[in-house]
Formats: structure tokens, C-alpha cells, sequence
């Protein structure tokens, strides 16, 4: 039995998420489906991250076992083109590489860390075009404040304040933030940048919020510490949109890890 | 009675096309609906262009006739929040714009010329995140080779050659182009531009699909003026994919389709 670790990319807008679930288009349903067929026999996946409705992925990561002698070379333009030929205008799903690793590797229990980015357009009209893509905000943003805000987020805190209600997980809530910054880019958005060791029910998604918040003064600008403090989901701030979101990587390596900090 | 003008922006990957079909969602049903619901009254749209699934529009144009008496500087906000009231992420419909005109103007009739564009990127590896919105190639473009093709299609000609198989019209084939051309971009895609009196069914995609064609040296740099002449669909090249094509503007006034020229 082979354990094979597959790098994926995917446009969220169309999933219902990654999980499987009946009656819905996941990415993990779509891929199962594709590799059952490819390789006749079940196949199951396990993903790093049960990324939501609507959120995207550069680089998800999730492993199968299987029976088959298809060298791992091959694996990616297999599943790529059974992909291509059963959509009209190209897949929103592509496996990007896959290796073989170790049988006891498994995706979410190895990872070690993760990198989001978060998209963000603002002071402009909202393009129907980015409605997907970018959290579009006509309003000007202060950024400085913004950027000022993260550094609190920086370190091991229990960040139970930035996890959505209806999470499953309750008890260790604490994670470590490695980075967590703004860039500006000359289309005058945003990408938000964050690595940490791991991340609660919509935490990115609330941090980023809270920052927006902090930046329209609902917030205060110091008031970064004493949320996490707080640890109550009714400190921080709004939920931004799913569709801002993209998980870029997930770290299996702590030198690659280390590399970022 | 009221004639309203409306001027119309559309994502077109999720609709089935402009046209009002019985259990499809296309533009002019989306927006006959909300209108219908708003002014409480049977309002039905008559569209300048019948756009293709998966064609968008930034500046499609559409009138209604309606008896209420909301100033029309109201319609478009009132359209639009409805709009947007119904949508999750933000609705891939908007209206730009609404004025009222002459009882008898029609949007199709009275329509002088339009201009569509025409987005390519090329030379680089497909990125699913493009994929409804560029005809993505990997290969490299001859694109001095294209635009000198496209010199042919300047004036008025029977462009039979370049209109789809299935096609209802087939007297009155002739259309003049006022403008034709690629300008390059510069993260390496294109953007063709077609200005013409009327365009035939698949016209521009053909045009963008036989000037790749020429491009790939399947046909000769200066077969286009025979290609024309054939009046032939086969001598023509391929049909370039509905994702790439936007209905940017319809001209009602000579004045305005003079400038452009």
C-alpha cells in the first residue's frame, strides 16, 4: 500500500467547501470521485484543512492510499486531464504534484504550520469581477493601523476570542502565530499574509475582520492584546467574507518553517 | 409609458447566456424578475446583444417599458439592492446605469455599432483562477503577425466566412468594422478590440480564433481578405472560447462611433 501526498490548487467559489457532504460539490467529493474512477477502487482522501464554502487554495494538501503501480510522475497529468475532460471551459480544480511518503504521514497530523492570505480591495468602487476573489470594501483603510494591530497577534496565545461559535473544537485553543503582516500592492489592495501552527474555526477570517474594524475605530488600535485576553468571541471583531481567503501552504518541515519567521 | 434605458455589467460564467430560457438562470431573467418584483407589474427587458453563456458584458444595454413613478435616478440603486439583497458574495449582475428615452427607441434597433473585447493570455502556464474570465494558451503568439491580419477586416464586408454553422440570419451577412486590433498587456495577455456596426452569430470568436490560427501558421498571415471572400465557415479558423469575449459597449450616437474611429 503506497501513501501519496497530492498538492492541490482550487478556485472555492463553486465547493461547498472541502469536506464531503451528500448532495454537494466538495473539493474532497470531486477528487475522491476522480481518483476512485482513475484507479478503481475507493479511494479516500484526508486533507490538511477543511477549508469553507467559498475559500481557496494554492496549496491544500491531502493524502490517499492505493494498490496501483501508476509511478507518482504520473499521478498528476492523470487526475489533471481526467479533470480537463469533464469540464467546458477548464477544471477549478487541479493537483499541482504528487510524491510518495511515508505510511504513517498523515496530512493534518504532520503539519507543522500553515500559510493563509487573505485578499482585501479598497477605496474603489466593488469590481463584480473580484466578487470571489477579494473582500471589497469602497471605504479608505488605515493601514499603518492595521499593520500595528498584527504584532500583538504575534506568539503562542490562547485565540479562542478569534474562533467561530459553532466550532467543534472547545479545549486547546491556544496557537502560535509566526507572521502576520500587510502588504500593499499597487491596485491599491491588500494581501495579508499570516503563518502559525495551526488555526481555530474561522480564526484568519475573524483576525482579519477585527483589523478592519480596528481600522474603522469600532475597535482600538491597542485593543489587539486585551481581545486575546479576553478570550470571548465578542471582543473581536466581524467575520470577513470567505472569498478573500486562500490557505497558500502547509509547512511539513520545520526548516521550511523556520525559513519564513 | 415609460421607456428605461438600463446600462448592464455581467459576470457571465454562471449565466446561460442573455437570452430568457424556461429553467436556466440568464440575464434577462435574473433581471426581469427583480424587476417584476419591484415594480410590481410583468416588466420584460428587450437586450441589445443576445450574449453567449459565459460571455460577460461591462456595458450591455436593455430597455423596459413600466408605468411607476420612481425618478430614474432611483432604478438603478433600488435594482441593485435588490440585487444584492438575494446574493451571498455580492451579485454577478449590476446595473450601471438607467435614463429614460423616446417611447419608440429600441436598444437593438437603434444600436449604431458595438464594441467587444477580447482577452487572451498566452505564453504561460493556464491559472485556474482565470479560467471563465481569458482564453489562456501556453504557447507563445506571433502577435505583430496577428495584428497585421486583422487589417483585412477594416470596412464593410460579407463576413458569412466568420459566422456559426447553427446560425438563424442568413441574408444580410455584410457588417462594417470601424476598428480592429490587439493592444499587449504587460503580464504578458492580450486584449483584442472590435468595433463594428453589428456583429454575426460567434463572429468575434471566430475572428480571435482564425487570428490565432494564423498566428500557429495553419493559415497564411495574408489569407484573410480570401477567407472573407469565401463566404465560407470552413476556410475560417477556430471558434475562441465564450470566457474571453466582453460586450463593452454599445454606440447609440454617430457622434461617439465616430470618435472611436
Amino acid at each position: 500500500m503506497k501513501n501519496i501526498l497530492l498538492k492541490i490548487k482550487y478556485d472555492g467559489s463553486n465547493f461547498s467547501g472541502w469536506q464531503i457532504q451528500p448532495r454537494e460539490r466538495t473539493v474532497q467529493g470531486e477528487l475522491e470521485k476522480a481518483l476512485s474512477h482513475i484507479f478503481r477502487e475507493k479511494i479516500r482522501l484526508q486533507g490538511s484543512s477543511r477549508t469553507d464554502s467559498g475559500v481557496h487554495a494554492l496549496g491544500q494538501c491531502a493524502c490517499f492510499n492505493f494498490n496501483s503501480n501508476m509511478p507518482k510522475e504520473k499521478i498528476t497529468s492523470v487526475v489533471n486531464n481526467f479533470l480537463r475532460a469533464r469540464s467546458l471551459v477548464g477544471p477549478d480544480l487541479e493537483v499541482i504534484s504528487a510524491e510518495e511518503v511515508a505510511e504513517d504521514f498523515h496530512p493534518r497530523y504532520h503539519a507543522l504550520g500553515k500559510r493563509y492570505i487573505y485578499k482585501i480591495a479598497y477605496g474603489q468602487k466593488p469590481d463584480l469581477f473580484k466578487r470571489n476573489y477579494f473582500y471589497q470594501l469602497e471605504e479608505s483603510l488605515d493601514v499603518d493601523k492595521m499593520q500595528e494591530a498584527t504584532k500583538a497577534l504575534l506568539g503562542k496565545h490562547d485565540f479562542r476570542s478569534f474562533m467561530a461559535a459553532g466550532s467543534n473544537i472547545v479545549d486547546d485553543t491556544e496557537r502560535t502565530i509566526y507572521k502576520a503582516r500587510f502588504s500593499q500592492q499597487e491596485d491599491n489592495s491588500l494581501i495579508f499574509e499570516i503563518i502559525g501552527d495551526g488555526f481555530l474555526y474561522n480564526m484568519v477570517r475573524i483576525i482579519v475582520g477585527t483589523l478592519i474594524d480596528i481600522s474603522r475605530e469600532k475597535l482600538e488600535t491597542n485593543s489587539m492584546a486585551e481581545i486575546i485576553k479576553s478570550k470571548n468571541r465578542s471582543k473581536s471583531g466581524h467575520t470577513a467574507p470567505p472569498g478573500g481567503l486562500y490557505l497558500e501552504k502547509v509547512f511539513f518541515s520545520r526548516e521550511e518553517l523556520e525559513y519564513e519567521n
